[in-house]
């Protein structure tokens, strides 16, 4: 029984089917294809007495002359390609790579080679790696896997490995541990469908700040200790052979800038996936982690932030919380006459926990049932046996252990929601800062992006009902899934967006917010449910009972 | 006894000062101190919260804003990098390497450092390998030292080398002799003076087409098979980590370019030298090694080919011939009136040959004493002891038995001189070819550059006497000594060559000789003494006896 009440069945029905279209990783209609490798088919002229032009010569001629130009390669390989060349008889295929200034010749293929053009994307996630198989020729993804990030092992959160990195063999383990998983995933994925490692010209890595230097083996320590400056923004780029991937060793890897310690990569490649760098109009995209990631703007100016506003919003903190998974309980609805309370367990089974979207309908629907204040207190002048005491103060019983997974109430407490309305009111806060700053209202907003699996499940009526985002026409809010993965995949396909990756990172300002004292006034208003201005939320009904001082 | 006679000690002593001077490379006044590497200090700005620029893109925005664009570096340095910056507070000294389209990160120093920037040139012959060591900061040849190809024992030819080199096994030994020869002689080379290899930041390679790409381990056979066409005429930069070269691992290595399979980049480093390039004036330059290798032309425009002259010419046929090292006689004069021989040695030793001045001088000699007709015969109606009777014909006894090394004596037959007179035909047949070419005239010509050895052995005034070379005035004759190595150490020094030699390659007009008819009319008349048209020798006197039939 995966709802308690059938009422809800059919709106549940709706945002899975949203959740599952944004899964599906949505290429933007203006993408062009123009892919980061590309194949030129040559027929270069037999070597005679009138014309002493060495063969490779010969061969680098007719690429420049094509507009190839510059064109790199690895001098250890020339042996190789010419007797390809001379082997072809002058005709042949070359594979080459586009890495901004100049082209990379990674391969020389017979010209009759119907052999595949592979890239590998990468969402290098703190939890997950998302694993894209893209077929190049075709423009299209042929295979996404997933696995845990292999480094969980030796520390949940960033700043555990970051400190375990410290020592070199530690660091060098760190690496290690990513360039395996990335092996091993890689060659299974390509050896279900008869591929091989070498049909995989070009890597396009998305990662945040830190585990963009873990995957490189650079010095992470830097990046969380004032002032917080990273190794490197913008990386070289490399190739397989310098990481030992067991793809083609030439093969191209580009590993996405960051533009800061706490807006990495991953960002860029989702400003990236939302477009809203070409957009005439303002968008903003959130992207809510470890950190709540922001970045406002459109094709003229971007600015972005990073703060502490993550981890409860994704059901990390709270006792009971638990991240997206099957077993959490992701949707809730309390009908506000009856108190009757109904929920949506994410796999159909009994529920063990509740992840962010859980959250944040259980305040937002004790709030309008009149259960929570505004000051976010358990009303207990209303006599109602989910109403516990707990060691914790007052609690709420969610669901009773008849219910549960593991036979305890699932209860959540006062302390808990303070900890949950200290998150929503940091990202409540990060983004008036961000508008702030640009002198922007919310209003002018078209478009609010929300990345991540946060983004698919989130009910953007709720998030707005407990003031944790603006209250704007709920069509202005779109989930975008993985838009780290969205943006490593359409480099792969467009190698165009090297040029916007450049502007993005150079047209952007990062704000620091932890050095900004503005915050603290900000966010002691949006402490409230939804907010001590109600002004700022006109569409958020304050029911007479979430008034009432709490005894 | 080195002269046999007394009266020309003073003019040997001339042309023996004469070469000492050339030999010691000569750098051309008008070279200017830009060393291919080069060293920048740099104060960064320290990181701090308002910047929150990266440690390596604080240093690359610091060398781009210093016109060092666009900055290339081994992705595997960059923690090295990373770690030196911080550990010397962001205060350092940037080594940078030139690579034409941009510039190679090679090392960082602490911003103190007096350590020297060393570079090494290699003039890279088939017989022997001469190693410059460079200081590229004070622009001085520290020191010099020639080694015998260690390749001889495979072969002392190229022909039998690349023929060798067909097996891959055969190809990599080959290299490997090359590279061990490098690493043990650079490794003394620095240890003498306490420097390190990782001192050693730019090598300079200048060797014939053949020699380089056996020294990369490419592919050689297509040089010697039609039509002739090598596998690499512009090498890309290599790095020392490339070719396990014992310098600095990230070490610039620049290969001379090559313009076909028989004109190398021994003869494009010998251009550079000549400075032949930057003239108004209409040069010339010949080469005279297993070829002759020559190129005509001035700033506008150049014109090359290259001819099997050489061998006799350096000694290398004739039965007594040797190159010019001890033992070998340089210079012989004949008294026309007593028909006296003197001879000078090489070394002041004993004879035991003679290399190719010293049969330039005889042959000259003969005939200005009428032992020899304008035929090349020997004239036997002169009753002189010095003819004798040999199994190859007439013969001329230059030393006798008691004098030479090995108690015989040292003869040269009419055949032998057959032999020489072919090669010196060739070589004037090709300067009469090249010069047609482009419808000159040798009195156009202000410079006539001869480089190696064998220029600074030659004395011209015999070359003109028997008519090898033009009859111009001796003062437009210049010995140039190694000019591929010269111009492999002018490149150390000024790294604007790099794009010398660009539009070298691309001006230069390659004439291959070996299907040009026109060459075998020239032939036949150069084949006489000066040749069968006296009037373009009009200042060598044709002795009476000379014209003498020879029954």
């Amino acid at each position: 029984m995966s709802w308690s009440s059938k009422t809800f069945i059919g709106e549940v029905r709706k945002l899975d089917q949203k959740r599952k279209e944004t899964n599906a990783l949505l290429l933007p209609s203006w993408l062009e294809h123009r892919p980061l490798v590309t194949t030129v088919e040559l027929e270069l002229n037999l070597p005679n007495l009138n014309d002493n032009t060495g063969d490779l010569d010969r061969l680098t001629k007719a690429l420049k002359a094509g507009g190839y130009d510059p064109i790199h390669l690895n001098p250890l390989q020339i042996s190789r390609y010419v007797a390809k060349t001379r082997q072809h008889q002058f005709e042949i295929k070359a594979v080459l790579g586009n890495a901004l200034c100049h082209w990379d010749l990674i391969e020389l293929l017979p010209p009759s080679s119907r052999s595949p053009i592979l890239g590998i994307a990468l969402d290098l996630g703190t939890s997950s790696l998302a694993f894209y198989l893209v077929d190049l020729n075709n423009r299209k993804i042929l295979k996404e896997i997933s696995t845990p990030n292999p480094q969980i092992g030796i520390g949940e959160d960033i700043l555990t490995r970051i400190l375990f990195s410290r020592e070199d063999d530690n660091k060098r383990q760190l690496q290690h541990l990513l360039l395996e998983a990335f092996n091993q995933t890689v060659l299974s994925m390509l050896s279900e469908d008869g591929f091989l490692p070498a049909d995989v010209y070009a890597v396009t890595v998305a990662g945040n700040t830190t585990m963009s230097h873990l995957l490189l083996g650079l010095d992470a320590t830097t990046i969380c200790k004032e002032p917080y400056i990273p190794a490197v923004n913008r990386f070289p780029f490399y190739h397989a052979r310098d990481l030992d991937l067991r793809v083609h060793p030439d093969a191209l890897v580009y590993i996405f800038p960051n533009v800061g310690s706490y807006f990495g990569g991953d960002l860029i490649a989702g400003i990236l996936a939302s477009g809203m760098h070409h957009s005439e109009e303002t968008s903003i995209l959130v992207d809510v982690g470890t950190n709540a990631e922001v970045v406002l703007g459109n094709r003229d100016w971007l600015i972005a932030c990073a703060g502490a506003a993550g981890p409860a919003l994704e059901g990390g903190v709270v006792e009971r919380g638990m991240m997206a998974a099957p077993g959490a309980i992701d949707r809730i609805r309390i009908d506000p006459g009856s108190l009757e309370l109904s929920y949506h367990v994410i796999g159909e089974g009994k529920p063990r926990g509740i992840c962010g979207s859980g959250l944040i309908d259980l305040v937002a629907e004790m709030f309008n049932a009149g259960i929570l204040t505004i000051q976010g207190k358990i009303n207990r002048r209303i006599d109602f046996s989910r109403i516990v005491a707990t060691t914790d103060g007052p609690g709420y019983v969610v669901v009773q252990a008849k219910e549960t997974l593991d036979e305890r109430d699932l209860v959540i407490s006062e302390i808990d929601i303070g900890i949950f309305l200290k998150s929503k009111a940091a990202m409540y806060t990060i983004l008036t800062v961000i508008a702030n700053k640009v002198g922007l209202h919310f209003e002018d907003l078209k478009h609010f992006y929300v990345a991540g699996t946060f983004g698919n499940y989130i009910d953007p009526s709720m998030a707005i009902r407990i003031g944790m985002i603006p209250d704007l026409p709920l069509s202005t809010y779109q989930g975008m899934g993985n838009t780290a993965g969205c943006g490593a995949v359409m480099l792969l396909l467009d190698r165009h967006l090297l040029e916007d990756i450049e502007r993005v990172c150079s047209q952007i300002t990062y704000v620091e917010l932890n050095v900004n004292m503005e915050l603290m006034n900000e966010f002691r208003g949006a402490l409230f449910i939804p907010h001590t201005d109600p002004k700022l939320f006109p569409s958020v009904q304050i029911p007479e009972r979430a008034l009432g001082k709490v005894s």
